[in-house]
């Protein structure tokens, strides 16, 4: 019987995929500490968001999720604990707290963090290009990861967002350099599973859609949440973006701004889910994963 | 006609890499500093030895080499690039010149060194999932190339090497580590031509065994060297190793027992040659390769 209730759903799946997590982590040949660098970070939970996104889209679209699905999932998480890693540097954005730990860098030195990112990224697609699916479909999520997670994606976001500490970005710049930096992986979570699943072109482009509207809504929410949040619930510090000179909504918009954007973000997905539902996608998981936005608010 | 010189080989087949290189970065869609810092690495030069390897393993069991195999070429090298950027960095063995040229770091900042070794290192699965090739080719080439630069091999090779400062390996565990540091991606370099022109199991193992050699005479060499080159015909700074406390084989065996080692390889190389022309591999521009060891001292 079909799970419609997103937190029944979470509560089947993800000990699933942390487990294939663990599996293919325990199972690497390497340096003992470099091991343990990497697990530490992907040990350290967070709300596995891009799986989870992964795994809606290809059950959403009729699929049974099996040990390959949560090995494509675990991938992507694999791939984004990288850019995590690699983001808190101190040579980046210089955090000392994540999800309530101390950053890798922090606990393990700055020269394995580097290369514990290294090796995330790598083991990505290593895991990814040894999953159990036929050629034709790993070939087609391989590529979309890489020009995702790369220099036409995630790494040009973030180069934006380094660059922009010493520059303003009007909103249309902010909105480039999120659609690298947050939205890249979260379209790529959706288009994943779609291929998973053997959605249609059409579908494909909705479900890229959703990646790409949840994406807008996930930063504009984070930077609300640095602004009005407090760092216990967090697990990281907070009024980092202001320190740091970064650009965000609240800076080019204001709070109540920002919070109308979201807002109106959320108003076009719903229109959205309703496209997607007469595209014979299920919605109920999609439309729950907005409350997201709200609830913590 | 074939060609049996390896300075005509070089000739013809280095200009075509260096311009499928260039085709390819120039037309990522991507931050502008990002681009030109993966550039400047990429177009530092250097001997290009495992994309050269991955053309003459396939050029030497027939092969005509066509545009994507200097594809697969160039995305090894990519990735070697990758790996260059992020050893220089200052919490690495943080190294202000290669190849006669400010590293990265110093020449873009650390944190965009950083960000252009991760573009590179995407940049370099992206290229090989979207070459020309069939999919059952690529995925064989990718989850080598993965498993051969990740934490099952090259960046595992990396962390066995920044630990070591601080402990002295036995000559096991030295070779070990080069076995990851240098021979992963030089042994996946033979292979991988061995992919590409359809080699017997036989003949992979035979590619493998020589990309495995001339690893361990590259390190063994290049150990040397720090010791007896100089500067300047390096375009590196020598007396690194002993200042970093590095674990070396001149360290471990001496100038005198370092170049009896490397004789050695080198027989055991000549041996192997005898062994690949026995099984259908032409062996007059793999044995060519093997003056590199001899001519530079």
């Amino acid at each position: 019987m079909r799970i419609s209730n997103l937190t029944e759903f979470e509560k089947i799946s993800l000990p699933k995929l942390e487990n294939e997590m663990d599996l293919y982590l325990n199972s690497l040949n390497s340096n003992q500490i470099l091991k343990e660098s990497m697990r530490y970070s992907v040990d350290a939970g967070g709300k596995r968001i891009r799986p989870l996104l992964v795994l809606i889209s290809a059950y959403s679209l009729g699929k049974k999720i099996s040990k390959s699905d949560y090995q494509v999932a675990g991938s992507l998480e694999l791939l984004h604990t990288y850019s995590l890693i690699h983001d808190d540097l101190p040579e980046m954005d210089n955090d000392e707290l994540r999800r309530g730990k101390p950053t890798n860098h922090k606990k393990f030195g700055q020269a394995i963090a580097v290369l514990a990112g290294d090796g995330l990224l790598t083991t990505s697609f290593e895991w990814l290009s040894l999953t159990d699916i036929d050629n034709d479909k790993k070939i087609k999520l391989i590529s979309q990861l890489a020009l995702a997670a790369g220099p036409q994606g995630m790494v040009s976001g973030q180069t934006d967002d380094i660059l922009g500490e010493s520059k303003k970005y009007n909103l249309e710049e902010l909105k480039h350099l999120h659609a690298g930096k947050t939205g890249a992986l979260l379209r790529y979570a959706c288009v994943a599973g779609g291929i998973l699943s053997d959605a249609s072109d059409n579908q494909l482009e909705l479900l890229r859609k959703y990646g790409e509207n949840f994406g807008l809504a996930f930063q504009i929410y984070d930077d609300l949440l640095d602004v009005i949040g407090d760092a216990k619930s967090l697990g990281k510090n907070v009024h980092k973006d202001e320190i740091e000179n970064k650009n965000t909504y609240p800076i080019l918009l204001g709070v109540q701004g920002t919070k109308e954007a979201l807002v109106e973000v959320l108003n076009n997905t719903e229109n959205l889910l309703k496209e997607m539902a007469n595209n014979d996608i299920a919605i109920d998981l999609f439309e729950q994963l907005l409350d997201y936005f709200k609830v913590r608010k």
